[in-house]
């Protein structure tokens, strides 16, 4: 029940309010804040995770922005390069779907869950 | 005991696996993100959260970097007008913490806590 994650990569991610993260660490975790970095992305981002199945076409996401298909294609290759989505192709589209232990090494990270107050 | 966080903006942030973000939510959130999403800024705060008393000055940061004091100060700088961090001068110092419920904001975004597992 400890807020530690480990994912496949050996990168730890205790909360950082108990020790500093290593150069290696930061780096690693800052190219994923950085493509969250970007409302489009991050709508995009939330957008598939509450889609129905956890899963969701660019044909199910492109109505919610004003944006060309290139445009949004490119925005969730960098999701997909950053490691927070996956894509898998099954006929004529590719189905997205967020890959929840980035998110959790993200929360992890960034301190202890709310339900875990520390405040005195 | 839920996952939902407030802040005094008024801006919540449940899971955005339950729901999406509003386009205001996502261009509030990514903009800390973004601040984030650069090693040197991420380490600079969890260096600042893991520090003694949880705050920290550019005179207890600087030696975790070979970067200039002007460079450490302007990421300071990006972090504080993100809102992750405070600054509050004492004497010739300039002495940050962090902002806990920004960060516990992001995390809420990100998902449930692993402990707070909401599987049906």
């Amino acid at each position: 029940m400890s807020n530690q994650v480990r994912d496949d990569e050996g990168l730890c991610c205790s909360p950082m309010t108990g020790e500093p993260l290593s150069a290696e660490q930061a780096a690693e975790l800052s190219s994923v804040f950085k493509a969250l970095g970007d409302p489009v992305r991050l709508r995009l981002l939330s957008l598939i995770a509450a889609h129905a199945d956890g899963e969701a076409c660019v044909c199910d996401l492109s109505g919610a922005f004003e944006l060309s298909g290139p445009t949004i294609s490119h925005h969730l290759k960098v999701l997909r390069e950053a490691g927070a989505i996956t894509g898998e192709r099954r006929g004529t589209w590719v189905y997205y779907r967020v890959l929840p232990e980035t998110l959790r090494r993200l929360a992890a990270v960034l301190g202890p869950a709310p339900s875990a107050s520390t405040s005195a």
